[in-house]
């Protein structure tokens, strides 16, 4: 399956919100997401489970698609699209056994090697960073910068990549010139004081902008 | 499905013990296990599942079944015998639906009601506890004691009911006595000097003692 991303990746974060995941869905969907990941490292599996299922039902309502972080059990309970795995959780291959042909696997590298042993494994798009500095991940891998994504694109072939790790407006429009399809951002726009709604609308038109040429 | 227990239930536990997770389950089986829990809290899902499939390896070389603790996807990609599930895991009932009926699935419960509740559930036994103080848990729930202990097993009824939490050789003939089929044990067996495969000898042989009524 090729997967059609749009420009911005919104991942959840209840630590970096007010917002319960359902509402943070809500918003983002509004505000032009058309596929989101679920984050949310503090709460147990049921807690997961029981605010995945109301995201989900919120996302579907409006026509998004959603990726559970890590957990293929709860993804497969709920029916949701897909998983994003990192490193340290199940691997690709053992997720795709579980979830089937029709889900949508994600993967995160952080190195260039990474990269290179991610293209041949069943997943559905590859996840690259932290592109800059970030303050999002408690034990972040080193800082890749855009030159070592420009030759992840080149890695990655036909493969959606996604650049991940202090992405803001003001360096999205590099980060999309440097080949990467879409950016995932989290504290970028969950942390807006004008809201996720407006803020996704707000980095889409970045984007949308670096499209045509005028950056 | 009945399940058929012995009187004594390993978990195994990383953190008390220097033995890995399949030299834990190799001695255990050596000392007359039969049903084993896969339990590790400080791994990452990838660890976890590496060294499961190395236990299931040596767990299926002896005869004896292995059950995870709390991931159904780990458990699913293993096809290990079962889950064991607590309050704060994927409910039973969804892990059923992921697992199939065949699946062994273990429910933790820590009061009355939750066990009136559990008994509901499709699940293939009961664990309750911690029947005694018990340092092996960061948080423990309150201590239950025997009598409730005794009325667990009326709610029960021919759901196996394992008992957990502060069990030694001290009161195990006592637990037993009040009702659990099975006492679960981490510490005890995991933290004694003479080894896992004696502990277990010796558990085994006081539970059976209580079996014939000299106790």
């Amino acid at each position: 399956m090729k997967l059609e991303f749009s420009k911005i990746y919104p991942i959840t974060d209840t630590s970096l919100s007010t917002l319960s995941l359902p509402e943070q869905v809500a918003e983002m969907a509004a505000g032009g997401a058309v596929l989101i990941q679920l984050r949310e490292k503090h709460a147990s599996a049921r807690q997961f489970f029981d605010s995945a299922r109301k995201a989900l039902h919120v996302a579907q309502a409006n026509g998004v698609r959603l990726i559970i972080n890590d957990r293929s059990d709860i993804a497969m309970a709920l029916n949701a699209d897909g998983v994003h795995l990192g490193q340290h959780d199940l691997s690709p291959v053992h997720a795709r056994r579980l979830l089937g042909e029709q889900a949508i696997i994600g993967y995160s590298t952080h190195s260039l090697s990474q990269a290179m042993e991610a293209v041949k494994l069943p997943i559905d798009y590859l996840a690259f960073g932290p592109i800059f500095p970030t303050s999002t991940k408690e034990d972040p891998d080193p800082v890749v910068g855009l030159k070592v994504l420009a030759d992840v694109k080149e890695i990655a072939g036909t493969l959606p990549l996604i650049a991940i790790g202090g992405i803001d407006e003001t360096n999205l429009a590099a980060v999309l010139a440097a080949g990467a399809d879409s950016a995932a951002m989290i504290r970028t726009i969950l942390a807006d004081r004008d809201g996720i709604e407006q803020k996704m609308r707000s980095l889409l038109s970045i984007a949308a902008g670096h499209q045509v040429g005028n950056v």
